[in-house]
This record gives structure tokens, C-alpha cells and sequence, in this order.
């Protein structure tokens, strides 16, 4: 069991009628603000103007970044960027998904460098100051709220590149409240379900020693949180309970408090992030097709004990089964909650993807070697699951 | 569900081999340390050699508070006070259990305050700030090193009074290395234990509005960490992975973060301190003899739920029992864990407490009107679970 640094210095602001302190938290950090925020949606159901009453009743000045996409792109980064330098900025709030915090993120660190954001990506540029970032996080999904990572697309280059500035990029406050994303729709409620089921799935499937019991059985309660209340958010959108369980999940579920000691990289975001990076599809649904075929594809005599736990302790299944039955069982059930709980589509087919960029995507996503995951995995082990999801 | 607020800025660095980072830590609040330990352990098995090399190497400073008690006191507090505004104190380190800890915690406040430190206690004196401190925590237990809180006594008045104050008194940095808690006994082992149970135990008997799901299975997880690694500890004092685990749990079991919902204040712990004021036993002996006892108090029909829920998840009581079966159980269970597992005394009998003072330390306990925990109880309601343990 390796040494780590645990350090989630974000506060977070979780409820209802949380607003009330926003002008106070911004002020903290200077009179200028950037609003970042997607297509609009927050104009139209009236958060965009209790923010600005709540930042006016502060006295404090704000800009705006709007339009960033789902999947953003770095343009809205260098946009955002270009606003800092031009009028001054002295903090960034993200208003949004995880899209707009994790734009808003790159472009807090883009206001202190002259070329392009994309540099950042590539690590030609290696920021180690960014604006303070703020966030009224609007969709249960990627968790951008606590932790210090993002992911950027780049449509002209097809590349999309996500990682984490630990000490730079974390929000220094989040506003969480459930009653905020009763609007989100069934596709997305669904999607970002799978979102934050794949960020534990990651990080709970592991080498023996890239993780605790104790960090163990936080993980299952995550798990075990999403299975039970994405029905309950589905069925009923405006269920506080079980809006607020998936949204603090879904902060948890990736603010590094569970991944700690994990000594491997992740395996089937990056093999998504290659398929959104073309297909720009919703990276949740990416991730629900791909997971229970990587599953199938590692699942052997040396990783079935934890299939065999996961099964256990996360679905209920029947701890006296033989092993390998248990496994098996607990990757059924893994499809069985996405494809039918969730009413998620389940092949590549059925979004219209088919096999012309297998081979590129896989290359892309081992780096042209191996994908350092649970189970390694080379271009030819990656281009095998892809085939899996036809 | 209400609103909370999450702030828990604590860094840590867990594992083994960390001091290294520790001048770099220190000298990021300056150039003056107070090192604040206990009876001297840290003399004799060369801990307190490593802290001050490390301290030697960054070129700061460092002054002593030493023989700070278990249940450490007011006195300590006011001597550590002095130390700081004598000798212009930047940072305070603590080293030790979380006796030290606390007294730490309220020394860096009582520098700012030219009274007397009790004056805290009793909220004469409310700090609104304090020195900057850091700890090496050395025992799995009251997780001091990542909350704003801690217990301070008072022999003249037999008064123990412990509270947070957010915001001022989170340690900046904890250092947890499970390897210094090797040379903890089996007993302070035991008591640690208990502890560490009974934070959970106060958090996730709560009513229903009072926690969440998603917490309810983080809890869950911490107190099957202590049930499975606590007689590891016992049984191997040098197991890594078991005094890891218990470190970790410590921590997150009083942190505030499973906490955070809880709306009713606790139960054992107030009884305890008025036992541990007068008789000055260890404070998880103290809750291990009452807490089933609590436990058995407050069963009935309206709390029958939640002893099921622990019982079933937590100690895997059949689920098939009827409620009210499987209640009786878990407490049954939870005796045998601390009496037999945990070996600890059982009754107030074989620590030579009697009955003398069960009227004033029940009347101090619910601040004579009513403890609002779980189940609210008045005076003689706690003189009855004090009789239960005799």
C-alpha cells in the first residue's frame, strides 16, 4: 500500500437557498467576474439572473463566456482567456456541467499565459497559477466540482485531452444544489449516472495493492448509491433525495478522496475520450457501452476475485456462487442496470459508429504502447473491445 | 435533507517516509515552531530526533510544550499560550495522540486571547482566529488531525468541555503515518478502537431526515474497517495494512464529513466527558462501557429501523429476523466486539466507579434540561444508563 498526499481543499456550499452566499465567496477574491456558462439554458430557467441579482447585491462587476460546448473546446478556452487579460478578471464562475467547470478550469489558468490554450493540453505550457475558480455545478456527472482536472477537445486535431493541475485547478468553492438539476433530462440524468458509476468502477478496480478496505467500502456505498437512485431520478425528476445522493456522489466519486492510492491509470475513460474526441458523442453513454465489453475482455483468473467482490458487495450477488459464476453474474448486472435501468443503447451500432477509426482511436488511446489500466492493454487488446461494441 | 456547509481544507500526508515534507510545510507559516507533545515517548523511540532534524534542515526554530496530559488541561493550554506570545511563535506542531492535538488546537487560539484560556471553554473568549497548526498524529482515534475541534478539562472545576470552532482551528497539515502508531499498547489500541466506533456510532444514529444514504454506507464501511482491522492491530501491532486502515478511519470518521447532515447533537460522547472529568479514565473506555448500554436504552419501536440497518450492513445480522430480534442483536454484537474482541472492561464496577456522582455528572451531561441526540434524554433518563452500567 503506497504513501499519498490527500489534499481537496474545495469548500462546498450543498442545498437549497445556497446562493445566498455567493456575492460573499466571490468578493473573497477580488470585484471582477467571469461567468462561464453553455447554451443558455440557465438564462432561460432564471439561474443566470439570481446569480447576477446575488453579484450585484455585492457590489461586484461581472463579464461572460457563454456558449461552451458539451465536449468543450479549446477555442471557448482561449476566448475565455483572452477576456481575463482584456478586462481584467479576478475570478471565474462556472455556471453549468462539467463542460462549462472544466472550460472555465483551462481558461483560469490560460489568463496567465500569452499563446494558445492547447499548449496546456499538450504540456508545452505547464501552468502553476491559475484565477480563483468558483462553480454552481448544474448536472450529477463528472464530479469537476472538487477536483482538479478537466478534459479539452480540439475538433481541428480530433484530440481530447484530459488531466488534473492538483494545487491549481480545484475550485476554491462549489455550489451544489439538488433542486438545480430537476430540469436535467432522462438522457442526461442517465448518462451522468453512468458517469459517476465508470469514475468509481475506475478507480475500485485496481491492483490489490492500489487500494484499502476501508476506501473499498466507500467506493461499494458510491456504487451502490447510483444503482439506487438513478431509477428513483428518472422516474421522478424532482425527487430531492435522490437528486441530492447522486449529486454528492458524483463529487466524491472523483475528488481523488477514493482514487488516492490507486498506482494505475484508467482504462476505459481514455478509450472513450478517443470516441467523443470524433464522434463527439455524450461521454457518459461512451463509457456505459464500453464498460461491462472491458469488463468481459480483462475478466480471467488473476482480476475474478474483484469482479467477485464487486458482484458481492455492489449487486447482492449470491456470495456462495463459485467465483468465476459470481464475476460473470455481476458484469450482467453491470448491463443490465445501463442498458436497461438507465434505457441507455448499448452498441456502437446504435449511435451510428461502425469500425473506420477502431484502429486509429486504439492507438491513440495506448499512446502507441499500453494503457497502464487494471489490466494493460495494447492497441490490439483496445481495437478487440471496440469490436465488442459493434 | 437540510443544506450543509463541506469545508475540510486539512492537507495530509499518509504513509510512511513523509516527514521529509515537513520543514517545507512548517515554513510556509513561518520561522518559529512550538512543538507540543506529551510524557516523552517521543524522546525515547527517536521521534521527536526526526521532527527536529527535519525542523533543522528548513533553518526554523522550535520551542517546546511538553508533558501535555491525556485529558489534557486547561493548564497546559495557558502554559503553550505563553510560550507563543513570549517567544513570538509562528506555527505549532503537535506530536502525539489527540490529547496533544487538542490542547494544540487551543493553545493557538489563547495566543491571541491575554486571559485565561478557559475563558474558551466557556465561551467568554470566541476566537476568530488562530496560529497556524500542523500535527504528526501518533494514535488512531479521536481524529483530531483533520476536525476543528477537541475537549480541554478543567480539575478545579471538574468540568471537560469540548467544541469546534470551523474555520480557525483545522489543523493545515496532518502527517499520518501508520508505522508511528506501531508502538501503540494493546490497550491504548482497544480504547482507540472504540473511539473511532462510537464517532461513527453518534453520526449514523441519528433520525432519518438527519443523514443521507450515500453517508449512510460511507459510515457503514468506516465501522466494518474497524470491526475487521482492530483485533489485526491487537493481534499484529506491527500489520501496516490494518493500523493504515484504522488511521484513515479515524480520521474520516469525525472529519465532518459523514457528520455533516446530522442535525441532533450526541449522545455518549456528553455522558462521557462528565465521566472522564471526574474519574480521568481514557475516553474510549469510558464510551465502550456506555455506549451499548445507550444503545439498549433507546431501543423501541420509533428507533427499531436504524439498529436493524447497522446491525444487517454492518455486522451481518440475518436480514430475515424480525426487526425488533435483529435490533437486540446488533447491540449484542456490538458487546462482544468491545468486551470480547476489543477486550475492554465491561462495567463501571472493575473501574472503581460507583454510583456517588451518577446525579451531577447526568445533570452537567444534559446541561440540566435535555441532551438533544437521538433520542433526547433528560437527567434521569441518563442516570438510568449510568445504573446500567455498574
Amino acid at each position: 500500500m503506497s504513501a499519498f498526499v490527500y489534499d481537496i481543499p474545495t469548500k462546498v456550499y450543498f442545498g437549497e437557498n445556497q446562493l445566498e452566499h455567493l456575492g460573499k465567496e466571490l468578493a473573497v477574491y477580488g470585484s471582477r467576474v467571469l461567468i462561464c456558462y453553455g447554451g443558455g439554458s440557465i438564462k432561460k430557467n432564471g439561474l443566470f439572473d439570481r446569480v447576477t441579482a446575488e453579484i450585484k447585491k455585492a457590489g461586484l462587476t461581472w463579464f461572460e463566456l457563454s456558449g461552451i460546448e458539451p465536449n468543450p473546446r479549446v477555442a471557448s478556452v482561449n476566448q475565455g482567456a483572452q477576456i481575463c487579460k482584456k478586462e481584467g478578471i479576478d475570478v471565474i464562475l462556472a455556471v453549468g456541467g462539467g463542460s462549462v467547470i472544466d472550460c472555465a478550469k483551462f481558461t483560469a489558468a490560460a489568463a496567465f499565459y500569452d499563446g494558445d490554450a492547447w499548449d496546456i493540453m499538450t504540456m508545452k505550457y505547464q501552468p502553476t497559477k491559475a484565477l480563483p475558480i468558483l462553480d454552481i455545478s448544474t448536472l450529477s456527472a463528472t464530479g469537476s466540482d472538487m477536483d482538479a482536472g478537466g478534459v479539452i477537445s480540439n475538433p481541428d486535431t480530433k484530440d481530447k485531452i484530459g488531466f488534473s493541475i492538483p494545487g491549481v485547478l480545484q475550485p476554491k468553492v462549489s455550489f451544489l444544489d439538488p433542486t438545480l438539476t430537476y430540469s436535467v433530462s432522462e438522457y442526461q440524468t442517465a448518462c451522468g449516472s453512468a458517469d459517476i458509476l465508470s469514475h468509481v468502477i475506475e478507480s475500485y478496480f485496481v491492483p490489490q495493492n492500489g487500494s484499502m478496505y476501508m476506501l473499498d467500502k466507500v467506493k461499494e456505498g458510491l456504487m451502490k448509491t447510483v444503482i439506487k437512485y438513478a431509477p428513483v431520478a428518472l422516474e421522478e425528476p424532482n425527487n430531492y433525495e435522490a437528486r441530492a445522493n447522486l449529486q454528492w456522489a458524483a463529487s466524491w466519486a472523483i475528488n481523488g478522496f477514493t482514487g488516492v492510492l490507486q498506482n494505475c491509470a484508467w482504462s476505459c475513460h481514455p478509450m472513450e475520450h478517443e470516441l467523443s474526441a470524433i464522434y463527439d458523442i455524450t461521454h457518459g453513454l461512451g463509457l456505459a457501452i464500453l464498460t461491462p465489453r472491458w469488463m468481459k475482455y480483462i475478466l480471467d483468473e488473476t482480476t475474478v476475485e474483484r469482479f467477485y467482490e464487486y458482484g458481492v458487495n455492489v449487486f447482492g450477488v449470491d456470495a456462495s456462487l463459485p467465483q468465476m459464476e459470481a464475476a460473470e453474474k455481476s458484469i450482467e448486472m453491470t448491463k443490465d442496470f445501463l442498458y436497461g435501468t438507465l434505457g441507455l443503447k448499448s452498441t456502437f451500432g446504435e449511435i451510428g459508429i461502425d469500425d473506420t477509426n477502431f484502429s486509429i482511436m486504439a492507438k491513440k488511446a495506448c499512446q502507441g504502447a499500453v494503457l497502464p489500466g487494471f489490466k494493460p492493454l495494447k492497441q490490439e487488446d483496445i481495437e478487440k473491445i471496440f469490436a465488442m461494441c459493434l
